[in-house]
Parts: structure tokens; C-alpha cells; sequence
């Protein structure tokens, strides 16, 4: 067993598809700024589903939802996550929220293991209150014209209502 | 939402009753290790289940497998563990290996939560090869004389063989 | 804590896509019955994924099969979910049949009173022998031409064998 | 398929060890009054582990929670379950906070059923805040020195810092 | 990748408390019995919990069961599992009926496998009317006064209702 | 109970969709090789996701794999699996890697036993290192550029890089 040297806590990468970002989301990234000195978003471009925001106002949403944060970088990657966390000597950070989501978690994080010894991952798990939303069940909300605008920041919850017109209507 | 200062990453408490350590174990300390200046290994006194090995046993254990480590310290705690992470102003460490251990300790670290606001949670995953190992899976394989040298330290397999004599006879 | 008033036990909402209808939806209404004045089945339109059958072939099918029951009533619902059940001040219904159904359940139970807080969700378990079988389960078999005529009403069979029609070929 | 008649709604039996009674059970109670118009409370006499108050305790604690609701019943129960549920005519209620709760009352409803056939079983979810926390997390934090004033009604939070002492150091 | 050799399927080791045997067990004796030329049932002699029935009475009612079958042996072992299946050159043959069962299954069949290469691990479902059923469910049941007949042989139901007087009692 | 004759182990069948076939899967046939004389490995037909490769690249991944195997078969079947394995007097057998896994596998033996009684399914644990892997994993680290050259036979490796150019880059 060797011993561990000290130049740690550098940066993270949290990755994920976005689509789009919710309080769920803004509550990782803040506890990761507990833990890390640097906090890359990684903005998926090729998710398998077809999202409903393009990458391009994936991106835009969320660098304006932490404008006013130093130590956060946005990122889109399309080619091997790890190899991305690889080259900026970064640890993956994850969101725990639900069964479903740790047994899926927990395959990708020892495959990613696999492509690549010297990455780590680390779960964390949002504020109580965020545990039940996620993107996909704030669209299907917002899409039958439930209101949703405490789930997301303002500008989001704006971006969404002009996405599914619906929304608009009165309640 | 505030901007968060960066004075961070210095402790974690990895709590457990450590009966006895394994090498499952030792992987989640290294890990803590990489994420933190200082690691505060945190026996519990008043398992519920009766521990095969004293207190006194326990902590002598982890002491003399990390003895070679400067960043790491052993204590026993008997009250609150969120209360003592928050005295030593830690984040808790939990290793996860499987579905069953994930609900247990998401309900925990949400109580720890409610209890004290300001320590947080991180959970890490131990190498795969000791995803399958436990404590009680080790002392149930050496009770019944199986050979569970490379899944603990030497000394500790030492003790194993004195605890439950069947283990010392030949296989 | 206040002290509720009587006037309860009036009216159920059970919503599903119900592609096709199935003993175990219909096992479910008729515990309904015995808990609720009137059930109303609330046909999902936009379900996400593409139902084999339509909209109106569902809502046919579901009507056909309870056209001797007077406190019964079928709708086809568009919009929120929750919104129509507060509307019909109702209480929803789901069937729960296996831990995958929970989790996702328990995240929309959530949802659904974050979005209105006065309606309520019970979830009851259809009969031992429906538990494993599902709309997908049997529409699969039904189109690899396997006999699925002892879990859905008869004219259903009829409809899925118009359907799949290797489903018509002898055994 | 039988028309069934209307004569419903009248009984719920919630069953339990309430050992002690939570703001989680509360609330259950509480949904349930919305669905009947009696709710029996049911104290499991020979609970197989240990429990930490006595049965006069526990019923005590419960009668006193609920000593201003008119249609609450406190029972003690030694026979089996399904039997005095089918002596009452009632309903059994159950709460579900996790997956692995789920599994667990999934098993037991299936036996009740097989036991008495004409008795069933429903679930609900207690409100989000209450979701984490159970009578032996709670006995654990207290133990412990925890404060768990907000999650059990005032007179329990005495019992149980009469019952652990060490709950009433100031923290 | 060797090509196999075939002198294969001939034992299978069927391990368990069996406190006491169910009508789910034998059904799984029954499946192995049409894969393999022999099934050993191997009741384990020191369980972590006390058992209800000694072992004496175990093996008796185990025995019993299976006294007109030819290719069936009755073992009690008290020492490793694995060592004793690799000694008979057999398959460990284990029931799943729920999810909490696999992932315990699971960790077991991976230890085993590390103890001994050579012995393999095969998991077979019980039918579907025994699911809901298990040793401890059916104790439960019987200790209450419940009637269990048909989900254990006759004479083991004549056991339990020796060892829980009040089951005599007319229901 | 019947005295079960001895004319058994013959014939296993393991379907899939093996888009493509993984080290996983070879495990599993390995395993069923060890337990039956034949092994037919059948190819589903109508896979409901669209596959990354055709059946005929599937088919021909599989028969190249297992060239030096005497006692495999590879099928590719349109119909009922049950059926098919019916005409084949053969044992079904799948491989189970997480708890995911194991509810769906489950759900769908039972739907088989109700479709054709006289085809059991049993169940197989892939060796220790393919835990993590699945077609769907390896599909999606190859699209990405990641090396997945010791997660498949070479053969099919070339196939992936064909397929996903991205991996012929070097990394």
C-alpha cells in the first residue's frame, strides 16, 4: 500500500444530458463546489434519445444559471466521458436519487473504471426535496401544463413554457 | 444562491463497525484519501448486533493496517456520528456495493441531514473485486473453515484464525 | 391536526395507457369498486411511446368490457392528470406489481401532490395469478403468436388477434 | 364479472409495532380517515424482536396522540392480523416509504389474502417530509443523543427521553 | 476456450435452514430432480439464528417428505457449503422468488466461487403459487393461529402445530 | 408426487438479441455446457429496439465464436421462444448480472410456464469480471471511442470498429 500524496480536490466533472437543468441538478454542482476546487459541466451531445432542448440551449441554460459563479466551467463532450476526466486530471461526479438510478450508476462507473484506471467516481445526493424531479418528469409536467417553475430557475422555467405551449394557459 | 468559498476538502469520517476490517474496507480509505487531506476512521462502540470482536480489538486492527499512513486517524465514537463529523467539521464517507446497502444509506444520510444541516454525505464504490465481500460474509466463510486470507489484511486473518479455531485447520 | 369530515370514499381516478386492457386492469377497478362510490378509467392520449392501438380502439375496448357496470365511467384525459382528478375530486388509483413499478410510482405520487396538494394516490395489488402479466407482456406473446386469451376479456383477444395476426395461426 | 354493492368504505385496520408512534404513522392515520370512516389502529402484541417500549406504553402513546379524533380506534392484537381484520370488516392499510418496505408488504398482503380471502389490503404513501424517517431511526438517533422533537408528537419525544437518557444532555 | 467434456449433470446440492421445509421447497427438489441424476439437500446445522425446530426434527421432516424418492439424499453439513458440494463433484442449486433473495444470492454465489472455482451455482424459480411463501412467513402465520396446511406437507403442518399450541385452536 | 424419470440435461436453449455477442455471453453458454449436452443459441428475430447489427451479422458473430464448439447450435427464431424451446425438449436458460435484470427475467418465466408448462427456466450467474458488461454498454463505449477490445472475441471487435469509425481513431 502506497502512500497517497496531497495535490487532490482539484476538479470535477459532472456530466449528464441537461435536458434540461433543474434544482436537482443545481444542488449537486453546489455540494461538488464543497468538495472541489473546479466544477466542469459536461453537456452530452450525443444522447441516444432525442432531447427536447438542442445542445446548444442545453448550454446556454445552464451557463446562465451559474453566470455568476467562478469556479464552474460548461463543457459539450462527444467522445468518451472518462477520456474527457481523464484529461482534466478530474474525479466523475454523480447524482443519487433513486434504486433505479444507483444500479445503473453503478455499472457505468465500473465500466468507466475499466476504459480508465485513474478516474474515480463519487455519488452524491441532492437536497431532500429534489430527490423526485428529474428532466423527464418536469417535461412530461410542463408538456400537460403543470406548473413547474419552482423545480427550475426562472429562466428555464420561461424556455420550457415557450417549448410546450400548453404551459402558457392558464391553470 | 450563495458563492461558495473554497477552504474545502480537508476531512473526511468513514464510519462502520469495522468487525473486522476488510479489504473492501482499506479501498474506500485510499479512495477518501484522493478527495481528502485527512481521513477519520470512526469505530462504533454500540453496534446493535452483537461485534465477534471487542472495541478494543476493532480500533487495533485498523490501527496496525494503517500504521504506515500519516493522513489517517482511528477513533471510537458512542454518541451521535453527524455530531461528531460536525465537530471535526468532516464530510461522512460510505462505500456502496449493492442495491440493499444503497436504500439503507440514503435514509441514514437524510437523517443525518435533518440532524445536523451542515456535514454532507459522499458515497464511493470499492473496487470490483471487492464488491462481493462484507464483514459478516468473511466471518461466516472463516467460521465454517474457508480461506479468506487475500480478503482481509495478514493480521487480521491472524485474528480471524484464533476467533474461530475450525478456520486453522487444513483445507 | 384537524378533524376531518365524512364526506369521502366518493370517486376514483385509475389513468393508464391501457394498450390493451388487461384482468389485471380490470382486477384493480373491481377492488375500487369496493373502496369508491365510482371509478372513473382515465385513458392517457399522449402517452409517450406509440400504442398499438388507438385512442379510440382503447377507450372502445375498456367501455365494451364494463358495459354492465352502472358505477363505472370511461375518459380519454389529455392534459394533467392530477389537474382532471382534482377536478372529479378524486383520489388515484395505481396498481403496484413489482419493485420497478414502485420506484417509478412513488417518484410520480410525489409529483403529482407537489403539484396538487389535495389529491391523494392509493395503490392497491391486483390478484396473485394477474401479478406478472402487462399490457407489453401480452401484446409481445400475442405477436409471436402465443395464447394470451385467458388474460385479457374476449373480445380484447379478438381485437389483438385482428392485430398480430401471426397471433390467428393454429398452435 | 359480479356487480358489487356500495356498502363500502366503512373500516380500515392499521396494523404495527409503533414502537413508538412517528409524525410518519400520523400521517398515514390521517389519509386514512380521508378514505374511511373508522380507522383501528392495531398494536402488534408479539412483535418477534424486542420492542423498546412496552405494549401499555405504546398503545398509551398512540390513545393520547389521537385523543380528540372521534373515529380512531386503539387495539391491541395478538391473534393473527387478517383474522380481527375480517372480524371488523375492514380494510388493512400500510404505508410504503422504500423499495425494500415494498417488498416486504408485498409478501404479507399475498399471504393475508391466502389466509382470508375476503379481506384486502391497501397502500399509502405518507408525505414527502416524513418519507426517511422510521421508528428505529428514530430510536437510534435518540440513543444517541439526537433530537427528534419534530418527528414524533411532544409526549413521545418525552418517553423517549425518559426511556434514553443520554437524549437529555443539551447538545 | 476448452471444449467441454460431458460426464456432467449428476449432482446438485440443494442447501438451506429448511425451518421448516415449505411446498416452495420441494417444488425446487422437484426442478433439480429434471436436471440432475441427484439432489442432495443439505440442512445447514449452525444458522446464525436460532432455528425453530431442531436439526434432529429438520432432517426428520425433510426425510419424511421424500421417502419414496430414489435419487434424493437428506445431509446435514457444518462446515463450509462450497468444500462440501466440490467434495460431491456437485452444482449448488439455490430458489429466488423476490428481488432481496438475489442480491444476497448474488454475493453468496460470488464468495462461493472465490472459495472453490469449481463448484457452480444454478437458481431456479419455485411455481408461481409458492412466490409468496417462506419458512419464516409460514411460522409467522402459525404461531398466530393461522392455517398453513397447504403450503407445507401434511406432517410437517402436524409439527407446527405441536410447536405453536394456539394453531390447534378452531378458527 | 410423482417419481421423475431420468432422461433429462439434454437440451438448453439461451436466446437473445447479442447485438453483439460479449465475453458475458460466452460466459453463459461456457456454463450451460457444463450442465447440458446441447447448447442452441437463439438469435431473437424481431428484436423490439432496433439492433446495431443485422441478424445475419449476429448470427455470424455467434457461429465464429463458438467454430471449434461441437455441441452448440445457433437458431435465430421469429416465433414464441417457449415454443421453440418446446419442439427442442429444452431447458431455457438466461444470465442474471443485477437486481434489474433479475424482475424483468423473472416477470418473463412466469408469462413461459403460463404459455407451455413443460419448459422450465433456470438461471446462471456470468463469472465475476463480465458482471458490468452488456452489448448495450459496449455499443455505447465503442460509439465513443472507448476500447472494449478485452469485453468481446477479437472478431467482433472488428466489427464494432467498422461499425462505430470513431473507435478506429487512436486514442
Amino acid at each position: 500500500m502506497s502512500i497517497q500524496s496531497t495535490n487532490h480536490c482539484s476538479v470535477a466533472v459532472y456530466p449528464g444530458t441537461f435536458d434540461p437543468i433543474t434544482m436537482g441538478h443545481i444542488d449537486i454542482v453546489e455540494r461538488s463546489l464543497n468538495l472541489f476546487n473546479k466544477v466542469i459541466i459536461a453537456v452530452a451531445v450525443n444522447a441516444s434519445k432525442t432531447p427536447a432542448f438542442t445542445l446548444k440551449e442545453r448550454v446556454k441554460m445552464i451557463e446562465d444559471t451559474f453566470k455568476d459563479y467562478s469556479r464552474i466551467e460548461v463543457h459539450s463532450i462527444s467522445g468518451l466521458l472518462v477520456e474527457f476526466a481523464h484529461q482534466q486530471k478530474a474525479t466523475i461526479v454523480r447524482g443519487l436519487r433513486a434504486v433505479s438510478d444507483f444500479e445503473y450508476e453503478f455499472q457505468l462507473a465500473l465500466m468507466n473504471r475499466k476504459l480508465e484506471r485513474e478516474v474515480d467516481s463519487i455519488f452524491l445526493m441532492p437536497s431532500f426535496r429534489w430527490i423526485y424531479i428529474s428532466s423527464s418528469i418536469i417535461k412530461d409536467a410542463a408538456l400537460n401544463g403543470g406548473d413547474v417553475s419552482d423545480m427550475v430557475p426562472f429562466h428555464v422555467n420561461e424556455m420550457l413554457m415557450k417549448k410546450f405551449p400548453t404551459s402558457q394557459n392558464p391553470r
